[in-house]
Parts: C-alpha cells; structure tokens; sequence
C-alpha cells in the first residue's frame, strides 16, 4: 500500500461515535443489510480476478523496491481510508503483490487452491466469533468439535463404536485437539510424552511441576532423547529446544534408500545409547508419514515395535499424509499409522483447509491429562472447557470448518483429490526421467518428488567420478539448480521450490533438489510438462554455460 | 447438527471429479460468479438475524440433551449434504445454541462484538490463503506485516524515526511478531528470556542446543523462577511448565489492595532467593497491564527498576490494556509499559479483530535471535521468512487485518472504544455501590470489574465477624453468587462470568466474585443496571432463603 498523503488529508475521514456505531450495529433493514454484501461483492469477485491473471510470484517489481512503500510507521489519528477504499486497496495493490498460491503451476509448497466454499465457511467462523478454550463463549461449536475430533480419530485407529459412543462428547477424555498447525501440534505430542515418563512420584511433583532439572533427578537420569530420521521436520528440533530436552538430543537418524528412517540405524543408535550411558531416556521416536521434502514415509508398523520394545512413545508426523487415509486405494501406503500414540495432521495441508489449523490426534483419551492445565475463571477442573488440555488458550473453531467440508467433499470426494496428487506425481516422475536433462532424485511414494537438472554428458562424468570429483561436479549441478529455481521464480510463470538432500547420508554430498508439491486437483501432467519445458529453455538460454 | 438420515440417502449427492473441479475452479462468467455471492448471501444475513435475536447463553436445550446430536462419528462415503444445505444447516442448528457474545448483555469475557468489516477482512484473508511462515508463500503480505509490527512497536515504544527506518523493512531484525494469541506470546517471551540467560559459551552450545539440564550444570544454576503476582495470567504457569522452568517456580506474589503486585513482597522474595540459595536464577518479572481477572495494572516503572537491579527480563502482559495506548486520555494507567523488554498484546481482545491473533512485542529488534530456528526448504539462513522467529510454522496473515483496521478506525476510533469501556465500568462501579445488594470487590482500572451479592445484613455480620465467623459466611455468599451467576447465565438474557479471588492473600479467605468486561460499545449503563435489577430479582425469589 503506498503512502497516500492526499486520502490522509481528506478532511471528511473523522473517528467520532456515529460511524463507529455504523460498524457494530449490525444492518437491520433491507435496504442496510445490502451494505454488508455490497462490501463483500469486491473481495468475491476481485480477488477472482486477481488470482485468476497472476501467476506464480512474479518478481516484476523487486522485494526491496516493495518494501519502499511500506516504511511509515505513525497511526494516523483519524481514519486513513474508508472501508470500501481499505478493501479496494488490498484488491487492486496488495494482492497483485502476493503469492498465487492458487495457481496450478504453484507446485512448489504445501499451500494450494482451496474449495471456494473453505472462505464462505471461514467467513461464518469469524462472523460467529466464538472462542472454543471454554463452554462460556463457544458452547455448541464445543460440541461439534468433538465429534468431528471422533470422525478423524476413527478414520485412523478404527476403534470400535462402544469406544467412540464412550468418547466422542465425554468431557473428561480427549480424543484429540485442534492446534494452530503442525509445529504446535509435534510440540504438544512430546510435551505429552516428556510429562509421561516423569510423573509425580513420593518426593517429586512431576516434571510439569519442579521442571526438567529436577525431573532428571527425581529419575535419575542424564538426559533425554526424541529420534527421528533425517527427513523429520524442523519443528521436532524445535520442540526439543522449547521443551527445555535441548534440540541436539533430537537425533537425526540416516535414511535409506527410500528416505525411509534407516532401521539398521536406529537399532545401532538405540544399543550405542544404552551402551554409552544408562541414564539416557528414550522420549519417543517419531515416524513421519509424508516427509515435507520428499513425501516419503517410513515404516511405521516396524517403528511401532521398536517403540514398544523400548518404551518409548510412537509419535507419526502425518502433517502432510495424513489424509492419505480418505483415500481406500492408497491408505496402504501410511499403514501402521494406527499404532501411533500420537498422530500430527494438518488442516491448512491435503485437508484444503484455509490457514491455519493443525490436529493432534491420541490413541489413548487419557494421554493429555498430563499436560492439563487449570484457572479459577476458565476451564475449571471438571469442566468441559477445550482450553483445558491444549497449548494455546483463545482460539477460533476451525473444527466447524473441518466438519462441514467433511459434509460437502465426503470421504470420496476428499479421496479423489489424494489419487489425483499420487498419480498426478507418478505420472510427473515418468516425465522426467523421459527427459534427458533431468534426473529424478526421489520418486513420489504420495505426491511429493525431487528432481534436478543434470545433463546426461555430467551424469556420465557422476558415474566414473571419484569422491573429489564427485562433490566438485555435485557443487556445480548445486549452482545450476539453485539458479534455475530462482530465475523460474522471478519469471513469475510457475513455482517449484528447492532444498537440500543428502546422497548417501553424507555431509559431503549435499545435493540441491527442485522440489514439486502436487496437490492442486488443477495441476494436470501437460501444466507439469510446460514447468519442464520452461526449465529446459532456462538453462539452455541461460546456464548451460555454467556447466562447461 | 441432527442425523439427518434422509439428506444421507439421497441418491444425488454423489463424489465426483465433475463436483470437485465446480469448487477448485473459481467461476468466471457473471453468471456463475454470481455463485459466490449466493453462498454468502445467507451467511450474512442468517448470521445477522440469529445474533440479533438470540442473547445470551440460552439453556433452553441443556448442553448434555444438545450433545445426544453429535454422536455419530463415521464419515460418509459420499456427500452428505450440499453447500446450500450445510451453509442453512449452521446457521438454523448451529449458531442458535452458540454463544453471542456479540451481544451487549453478554459481558461477561474478553470476547465480545466486533465491527462487522473484521468478517470481510478476514474473508480477503481466507481468500488469498497466504502462509506468512516464508516469503515464497506470501511475499507482499510479509512486508505489510514488517509495517504493522513496527506501527504497534511506535506507538508502545516511541523510539526515534531513524530506528523505525532501520528497521521496519529490516530482516534481520524482529520488532515484533504475530503469534496465535496471549498464551503463545507469553510463551515466546520467556522462551527468549530463558534462552538469553544461558547462551553458548566455551564448552556449552546454550540452553536451546543442550537442554535445560545441561544449562543448569554448565552456568551452575540450581533453578530457575519467574515472578508475577497472583493475578497473573494461567499461561505464565503453562509456559513455565512447557519450557521445562517447572511451574511451580513461577512463583505467584501476592497483592495489594488495588490487586496490583506487593512490591514489597516482590522484594523480600528476591532477598529470599538470594539468601536460601545462591544458585537460583530470576530468568524474568511479569508486569500485568489489565489482569484478566481484575482489569488492574501492576506498578510498571517500578517493576522495570527492579528488573534492572536484578538483571531480569522485564515481561508486561498487556493482553488486555495494551491498546489502552490509543487513548490519550487514559494511556498514563499502564505508563512504564515502554520500559519492558518485552509485551504481549491480543488481537482479537481489544484490537476488536476475530479469533485468534496475538502478538509479542520486543524492545530490542535482536531479542528473538535466541529462539531462531532454519531448514533447508525454508526459513533459510539470511532470508526474509518470518517464521524464523515464530514458536509456530504457517500461519495466517492476521497482519492484513490488523493493517486494514488501523486505516479504517485511526487512532481515534480505537480511542473511543477504550474510553467508552472505562468510563462505562466507572459507572457501573458507582451503580454497584449505589445499590444495597452488592458489594464491589475490585473497582475498576481500565474496564473490568467485580463484584458479589452480599445484602446490607450480612455485610454488619462480616465487618464485625472474627476469622472463623467470617470465613463461614464468605463460604456462605460464596454459594450464593455461584448459584446466582449460573441462574443468570442460563436465563439466557446476559451473562456476567465468576471468578475466585483471595481476600488479604489468605488462601482461607477465597472468594467468589461476578466479574464484568465492558468492551462492547452497545454495552451502556442501561444495559448494565437491567443487568443488575435481573440479578436482584434472582436473589429475591430464588436465593435469599440461602442466606437466613
């Protein structure tokens, strides 16, 4: 939004009661209650437009120069612009400025289209403004909640009818909670499990209580360990360092083939670490169900005995796959999910959820008694306050969307999307092996793949190459790929991102992957091809030089 | 939601590609644009009709009869119900047992009406679904978020112009970040302060990297504390017990008679620490500005010189009176605030934004380097992502809200928010004293404040009564106001919230207290006295007999 000293100046824009009664009073006639649409019909049918001519995350005009205009930082006095301004404004110079995430050719995250129904549905949760920590300012929505809980709950552990009749509206049992994404909802999973192993004991009020210093000594232990593949995402290292565990006890464990967890690895790592010290204690380990860079997923059912056998808590990171489960022909490829302890989805991923809203998910309805948390005004003990057992307290109930989207898609309607990404994703893999100038690092297992650009005359140099000369021709491939992402970027067509794998889990031979996301049921194989294409014509036209 | 058996059968609604591209694809004719006005048409005025006429916490239906609805918890294969239905659906069954707290007798939490343009705002929000963890997902919208931050930074700090210039598009630094709401923030806050007193020195990669355990050994600390008064907010227990500090070593202070900290118990704590052990650590000191059970504000300035002399982070959770800072006229109650290190503020407290938006505010723009977190994929070193400083991964852009409201209100409008609802609590106050039934506990600060039911008799009783006499007939009122909140809240005509507040500090002498926030505009004196004249009518016919 630039500067606008001339609407600053306009001499009508004044704060006084009578306009701020017209912004609460809610319309009553007829002909008042138009205003409400009449506000609504721009954003509807101009931001339409807008997504519908700007693709990708064009660089027309730089960051640096955007940032230009966004510099004054005084709240003017009065009003600066009338609502019907604001708005014209977030249309006309605002979202031409931000990303399209709805684009098909935007492949490159895990953000995407959305039903145009998930804003009509966000717009009822705003207008309704409930809050679901407590009963008092949520009532039935706390209701809904907890049944829309139950319906994904039984999607993954399949328990029977008693068990969820027993559940699904017990205030006393949490079958699950609604969480702001992913992060917060691994965070909540091992802080669930840290509080697990160090419960009260005589002398000992429990580690929620006397703190993780006190917790070690109480037990008698050093310290404590979450282990997770190379591929686990960023926000386990980070729940460690806010759990106080410290973030180098979250071990990153190599990967196969497959970027599968490594179980020879883990088995090693677990027997290193009962060898070396007996005072370590195994957390949890986490199995990931659609790794965020690759979409693999691990072998949960091996992980869930491996767990069992140590004591450990099972976490799985379904973040990303977790809907994978709508989906009875490929729900195989995420089994084992159901013998987590604790399952990560996200609402805002394969959920087509608008930002943000996470889930974690509880085998056992107890589990987050130890995390609960009580106060004289709000969620009073015994009551059937949401806010009790989740980390944040306010929050708005994204559970309405969740369970009326559950109603319009169905579980086929929501499976047809999943196949469409996986097969979508496995006809891109065929592509691009077709290609000459690529070559595919990680295949889809759902509908993540990498790729990178490595001209046959380098990958027959790869093949003969020594260590030395393999990093050094991988350091150049790196340069190229990073470029290439970039200028396709800037050019504003289509997005696919990057990132960096590691061949042979070795420090050494950091690879630089263009990463493709497919999860827009608009993303056809010819928009993937026509990516291809116009990586193909940038590097001929401008890297190719660089390989010389 | 009833099972709505016949909807389920009906032979229609089946899951197909054809239904699915419908919703993806945005419409693009007039005709068929028309579509999306349609949709919303309903949501704006049904929503608009039932929050009109439906006041209060009504429990015509009681909560445990409405649950016996929502028991059903498999997912049908197939549609259950169009958009048109499911839209009718919430609003006819759904919002009728929700709670309006827009309603100007429901005054009884921080949730209250908004302006109408926060649902369009948040609609333009939902409809662009950027992810403001990484600028490749949301681009411009990170850089009006960096404005924004740095307006609210100005007007709480009011350093120079050349400060905000070096860093209101700075990416390097953080002036402030967007959370989920007042418990994150708080959380982030003593995240950072924790991590700042154990940083990396030789032979210890700091608290963040190690843990805790190894922090405590390492810097030859025994424990770590948090000080703030009885008054302060559940979160600070929470993120004491998150962060691995221990909850019990937040240690709660006690009050004085304004309900505001006990310096002088503050500094005889800080002297018993330091005499008992010398290996405790003061990691942070929490000032409230707006207690949310009591509206009161801790002596700012003087908590900030403590903090000084003790070199503890200076936390103020200014959740609730923050915006206090709009008014000219009553901005000196929470004066000290820009000496704070840090402070938390909630959107969608009195910024009037929808459910949930927080923020945490710092003094200095490198504060939250200790909590950064970076991975390959995003949030790269050097980048501009905003989710390197967050506790949280994506998130909505509540930035564009904010941004929009500020436009649209200025500072004045907000103004006139914040004085309505202290002078309206000022004389609610006096009518409360006025009227011979009630006694005021907690006169009001800024716009909060309790009371109970205590007739002219039993106030002789107590004021002569000795300990145990007393405590009998507090226990007594106790029942009283407990019963009478929860008759007034299931009439359904207003709501006023209870809470527990010890008198003198003494744990024997808790008592329950009805507690009001006047934040709505609508709510005026009128509306309040009906509210009290329904009180005593309650206490006539149905609770006298409990008090002979």
């Amino acid at each position: 939004m630039k500067k606008d000293k001339d609407s600053k100046s306009q001499p009508e824009l004044v704060a006084d009661w009578e306009s701020l009664f017209r912004v609460f009073i809610r319309p009553e006639g007829q002909a008042s209650r138009a205003t409400l649409i009449k506000y609504m019909d721009p954003i509807l049918y101009g931001l339409n437009d807008f997504l519908k001519t700007h693709v990708g995350i064009t660089e027309a005009v730089s960051l640096k120069e955007l940032s230009k205009n966004f510099t004054d930082t005084i709240i003017c006095d009065n009003p600066e612009k009338k609502l019907a301004d604001v708005i014209t404004c977030l249309i006309k110079e605002i979202a031409p400025y931000a990303v399209n995430v709805a684009s098909p050719y935007f492949v490159g995250h895990m953000t995407s289209a959305i039903p145009f129904f998930m804003v009509h549905l966000k717009t009822i949760v705003a207008a309704l403004n409930q809050n679901v920590v407590k009963l008092e300012t949520s009532k039935v929505v706390s209701v809904v909640e907890k049944q829309v809980v139950a319906k994904i709950h039984r999607m993954i552990y399949d328990k029977k009818e008693s068990f969820y009749q027993k559940h699904v509206q017990n205030t006393d049992t949490t079958l699950g909670v609604f969480v702001e994404g992913g992060t917060t909802a691994n965070l909540t999973a091992m802080w669930a499990a840290r509080n697990a192993k160090f419960p009260p004991k005589k002398g000992f009020n429990g580690i929620e209580s006397e703190g993780i210093a006190a917790a070690y000594r109480a037990y008698d232990v050093d310290r404590c360990v979450i282990l997770v593949s190379r591929r686990g995402h960023y926000s386990l290292r980070k729940a460690g360092g806010v759990l106080g565990i410290g973030n180098q006890n979250i071990i990153a464990l190599d990967t196969d083939k497959k970027n599968r967890v490594d179980l020879s690895c883990l088995k090693r790592t677990i027997t290193r670490l009962k060898k070396e010290n007996l005072k370590t204690c195994i957390l949890a380990i986490v199995g990931i169900a659609g790794a965020t860079e690759t979409g693999s997923v691990d072998p949960l059912e091996k992980l869930a005995k491996i767990c069992a056998e140590n004591n450990a808590h099972f976490h799985v990171d379904a973040a990303w796959g977790g809907p994978t489960l709508f989906s009875k022909k490929y729900k195989h490829l995420i089994k084992g999910i159901q013998l987590a302890d604790s399952v990560t989805m996200d609402g805002h991923k394969q959920f087509y959820m608008p930002m943000s809203c996470g889930m974690l998910y509880l085998k056992k309805p107890h589990t987050l008694d130890v995390i609960a948390y009580h106060a004289n005004y709000v969620n009073r003990m015994g009551s059937v306050d949401l806010g009790i057992k989740t980390l944040s307290g306010s929050r708005e109930a994204n559970s309405l969307i969740l369970d009326s989207a559950l109603k319009i898609m169905g579980r086929k309607g929501y499976a047809l999307l999943i196949d469409h990404g996986i097969e979508t994703a496995a006809a891109f893999a065929k592509e691009i092996k077709r290609r000459d100038l690529f070559e595919l690092i990680t295949p889809p297992v759902l509908n993540i793949l990498t790729y990178r650009v490595c001209p046959p005359k380098i990958r027959k140099k790869l093949a003969v190459a020594n260590d030395t000369e393999r990093q050094k021709i991988n350091q150049q491939l790196n340069k190229v790929n990073r470029r290439l992402q970039r200028i396709q970027r800037e050019a504003g067509y289509s997005f696919v991102s990057r990132t960096t794998l590691l061949q042979n889990n070795n420090p050494d031979d950091a690879v630089v992957v263009l990463r493709s996301v497919i999860m827009n049921p608009m993303t056809t194989i010819e928009i993937l091809n026509e990516i291809l294409d116009e990586q193909e014509k940038i590097f001929d036209t401008k890297l190719k030089d660089l390989l010389e």
